[in-house]
């Protein structure tokens, strides 16, 4: 499978190129960076740190998507629903790990799903996503005489809180308990609080070091705890993720899919 | 429900008769102990803490059964497989919460069990059976790339290793992996052990203080990992745990049944 | 030792209650509770639930002092600063762990101090204590590279974020790094946040079902983490580490002493 | 300071030639491999993964010894106690992660300290040497009352356990208890084995995924739980450490040092 990866230069772009390098049956097709990037021209693969692998990086997307069959892409909203249209004209896999998009955002990709195969998710770590599974499921089960919180830890440099994983953790969660998110969200407490409110869904920050990413969703019930967790030692993870979604996509029709659909996970 | 709790005296039994006497419709028939008791005479809730119950601990346990609804049982192998042939008698429920359990008494628990409404598990608390279900859908789900551990502690005065617990959440894994557990179950690792087997079910075991019950399933795979804990508070789960089971065999036909069945587990 | 409890109808009284009952030297000699209380009159033991010690509960703290070696006082701050003078005109051991105290309450219990021997902890555990200690040494040790985050879990009843023992793991912390709480605490993090500050000491709180109370300090550094943490199976351990400091306290001067000298945790 | 870095081929030699590239005031001025080696000849830099440093991997360690400052040597006990004596020879800084070191080397590596400045630790991590000091206080403080249990993770390549920082862990347990650990070391449970022995320092192990190092000393009392964690994301920590120890040497006079002298953790 020919893959291309843009935002090349970035930390989780090097990471993806050295995934797609190690991937079985999958070569790197094309380095994509923004006009005047100093990475442009620079071999893809000396750029992540594995030898040269033949592919200078390029600031011409559509060039290289014609003769690829998926593209790679944790960038920025813009750029990814700009992407988007790209990868449908060229009708190829496109692997959309990028966060924050809007609700315009994502009906533009929804649009492009028409011709291309996308999928997309917040996290595409294969325990991620099979916690998420698990949470919606024992939220189902239990009653509201079980708590439940949501906890993460990431790095010191993390800009935002919670994570987009916890959130999406929260939602499973919500689901599986048929509320709304919105209503039942604690993010914050300090000072006097007032007792729990029954039905609520918690969330817990933490940030330091440079933790990976670390998530716990906690079932607190009448003397006894159920705890969920998810530990990554490596943004790897989520690069490995990315090139088995493509792969997985490679023979399905266009649709916009999630992790779940790759993973196997819905019941 | 007239419920009768035998092996009164000891500390499961009085935490069955304040479970019993806590319980919204349910009234403590009957109190047991073997002849010889000290306790033979005394007021069954007098002994549990909670105050006169008007019920006297008596050494007569068929008496007691004819005209109750049900028996909770954690006392010993023998002994339970004397009461369950008593309570098919008496056409009642039979709740076990005993553990050691031979291959021949359960035989004899499955011939009672025609005439008789019996529930048995390890571990009675909501929580344990909702992981186990979980350890076995994660084991089905993840390869041999994921590693299975099962990590349990508990307090000081813990006689035997690993705990009922922990192997009823072994079993689980390799029920998920179709593998049988006798066969990948590795207990200890001290000196030189070699590099881990794959697919190898690993157990370790704690011990120290007053430690109600811990238990921890770890999926350990290529930079990531799973854990999908359990936390006891207070032994008081597993006295609800039989309660609610008796409650739910009420009007059930004869037959054996686990926790999961009263739980509404199965998936 | 002639041991009062004030707050005697209390979660916590009861609690005390049993502790002195238990504790091997010490005797019940008064049971108070407020004017109107409907315990008043009643055997304090049997309040308590474990039998009649012939103590009936009392709204007349200093008739019940003036014959006391000590009081135990787990109440609110208006009752604890009066019930500090009576303890200092009795000459007594007045053990504190009110929470919640003002600056001016604090000035009265010093106050109070030149004649009485005042015991206050917002967290009577051996362990809390020795933990905190703990907490001061590492982060007098590890610079700015390693981030300080304190976390907490409690049951949903808790009214107040972060918890009295959080805060006092957190001036721990700040003492070891030679900087001020106030101006390092970070207690919400909630949307768009920026990187940590370097230096800052996070809170992060969780809630839900009967935790009777969790504690962590972590110190995430470069790629690796120390997470020191307190687990607290019962209240009772509040209770015994009171009944512990009166009988510590019983020999010394007049003074305003911590948990810190009472276990001789003092560096 | 100039650096040599022996067993330059092995995946902590090539940490370490990383280290040095990237450590302030560092060069890397030789990296040695055994006769016969394939790395002979090459770029110690592009072995290591991070571009040309201009240092061709030798056989010949003494050549390079003699101009350097030190040496930083992780391979294997035979190894180690011949670069020792070169070190010796050249009076230069050795830094000592070598585990499974017999007595006799011991001795072997004290005889050569009389001319060389030796640093050796089972554990070149700040944080898990900071927790060796504070196991050993703890220990000191709690009674008896208190059980001590190690927990340790590793990944699944693996070969022995309990892992060597985990045993150094427990010696810290057994000297604050002033206890020899070969008389109260409980490695491995299964079965009937009688409630816990009082004083006893237990040890269980979990082995699973790529789990870099976990490390857990608990200190199990009366309804409380004092526990502290080690967490190591990257190998690269125990490289850095390396380094750091040689800078800290640098300017010290012959003899036999730990990681507690060179971070100053020493009462």
């Amino acid at each position: 499978m020919k893959l291309v990866v843009v935002g090349a230069e970035g930390r989780m772009g090097r990471m993806l190129i050295r995934a797609v390098a190690e991937a079985e049956g999958c070569t790197l097709h094309g380095a994509i960076e923004r006009p005047g990037s100093p990475a442009l021209g620079q071999d893809a693969g000396r750029l992540a740190g594995i030898g040269d692998l033949g592919v200078p990086v390029s600031d011409d997307p559509l060039s290289r998507f014609v003769a690829a069959d998926g593209v790679l892409d944790f960038t920025a909203p813009a750029a990814t629903v700009a992407f988007a249209e790209l990868a449908a004209q060229a009708r190829i896999v496109h692997i959309v790990g990028t966060t924050g998009l809007s609700a315009d955002d994502l009906k533009r990709l929804e649009a492009a799903s028409y011709h291309a195969r996308i999928v997309r998710s917040g996290n595409m770590s294969l325990g991620v996503n099979l916690l998420a599974g698990l949470v919606r499921k024992v939220a189902a089960t239990l009653g509201e005489e079980f708590d439940i919180e949501v906890l993460e830890m990431h790095h010191r440099m993390k800009v935002d809180a919670p994570s987009g994983t916890a959130l999406l953790l929260g939602e499973a969660a919500a689901e599986g308990r048929r509320v709304a998110l919105a209503e039942t969200r604690v993010s914050t407490r300090d000072g006097h609080t007032g007792a729990r409110r029954p039905g609520d869904i918690g969330f817990a920050t933490l940030r330091g070091g440079s933790v990976v990413g670390d998530h716990s969703v906690i079932f607190a019930g009448p003397s006894e705890r159920i705890t969920l967790s998810h530990h990554a030692e490596d943004r790897a993870i989520f690069a490995r993720g990315a090139v088995r979604a493509a792969q997985w996509a490679f023979d399905k029709p266009p649709g916009l899919y999630g992790m779940d659909d790759v993973l196997g996970l819905r019941d």
